[in-house]
């Protein structure tokens, strides 16, 4: 059994997390990248503190740039692109480079790619899928068709969103935190009308993350107000305090 | 008239751009960003070429130091968000921050908000929208309800897409560039059996803006290739070139 002081730990325990999206065709508007978003909604569902995403270009040194920074600054940075046969495809490279590895050709994933080669020629382009960081692990080897490579705290992904979707689900039991626990309050009011509300309340609750999102055009309601919280009491008192705040006709729903 | 070496400069004449989304409700997932995808279409429909987008929460100096990183590496750099009335908007302070500016209320933003308020009780949240950093430019001033706030080379748009959009479409003709051209390439072949065709190609046209995107699951085609230039008939040789290498009956279809 947790002492008290253990069991605040432990809700304290706390994992962030930045996400590198590797490609010119999101910037150049070719492709929507809906990467990011599912991994957004995926980290804060097991209490993974999403700080920083951020969109590159397929080159070499601003990847290596770029993951040694998330690196260094969060405790898990996942790689979104760039890991396929082609002459743009440098993730591998640039990560490595990024944390002063050398790329080496991993037997157990050139064992993989040539079994299943059976049906297409195996040539230098394919075979350059089996090169990572040296040191890297291999991930969910037994469960996936292709492993997920990691090397340090960064787990490099592919681009395409069905893919990177199966290894991630496959790896995230491994990241569960503490979870959020999210009030939301819909309000026919202005945001001008209950920003006041809004500090007043942050007075009194200040580890209180609150978000308020107006909308346009919606017959609903004006403004999402989200309320969230580690702590669940936390969460409650202040969703409590600031209900009583607004105005009663000023509610048009909430949740949570 | 250009003399050869005047037109060619014109023709190189290129902008970069960096984009900065602020908002925690992207990051926690609760809100899927659309502006970033809008803003990269449009800027490379006028040639303007967008190098980095960075998501970012609601933190000071965060959004200063990102502000003031993008500022100087880039020709453009667009925000998005964090600018209404409530505690979470701090986008004018951080970007004035960033850039070594005070904020100042703008009497003529001042102006606008109030004349704007007739329906709605005037509160120093409301007013909060009228603080800019000092110096800073009012754009479209006559066309938009409320002006567009530049300051150096920093566009603060807000974060609600439909604003957004009106408020870059109200600006983009003054960034006009040469354009790209494009051509695109349906292959039925897989990534690996085409990889080599597009490095020769390469060869040939170092400076080609080469792309090989895979999909999954599409009855249609396995790898949709795109080539890009600012020059037309370079890129028209180089399509000619890699369409020569390619077995004639794995091109689907071709577009541009």
């Amino acid at each position: 059994m947790l002492g008290v002081e253990e069991s605040r730990q432990e809700l304290r325990k706390e994992l962030t997390a930045g996400i590198v999206i590797i490609g010119n065709e999101i910037l150049s508007g070719k492709t929507v990248d809906s990467n990011s978003s599912f991994l957004a909604r995926e980290l804060r569902a097991i209490g993974v503190t999403l700080r920083q995403v951020i969109v590159i270009p397929d080159e070499l040194d601003l990847i290596g740039n770029t993951v040694r920074d998330f690196h260094e600054q969060f405790d898990l940075v996942f790689t979104s692109g760039g890991v396929g046969p082609t002459h743009d495809d440098i993730t591998m490279e640039g990560v490595a480079h990024g944390l002063g590895r050398r790329v080496i050709r991993h037997p157990i994933l050139e064992g993989k790619l040539r079994e299943y080669s059976a049906s297409r020629a195996t040539n230098d382009a394919y075979m350059k899928m089996a090169d990572v960081p040296e040191g890297a692990e291999l991930l969910s080897l037994d469960t996936l068709r292709f492993p997920t490579v990691k090397i340090k705290n960064v787990y490099i992904l592919p681009g395409i969103p069905e893919i990177l979707q199966q290894k991630f689900l496959a790896l995230k039991d491994q990241f569960v935190s503490s979870p959020y626990y999210l009030k939301i309050i819909y309000t026919n009011q202005y945001e001008s009308g209950i920003a006041a509300y809004l500090n007043e309340t942050l007075e009194h609750y200040p580890e209180l993350l609150l978000g308020s999102y107006p909308k346009m055009n919606d017959p609903e309601y004006r403004v999402k107000v989200t309320l969230e919280s580690k702590d669940q009491t936390y969460v409650e008192q202040a969703f409590a305090h600031l209900m009583n705040l607004l105005a009663p006709g000023g509610v048009v729903k909430t949740e949570g």
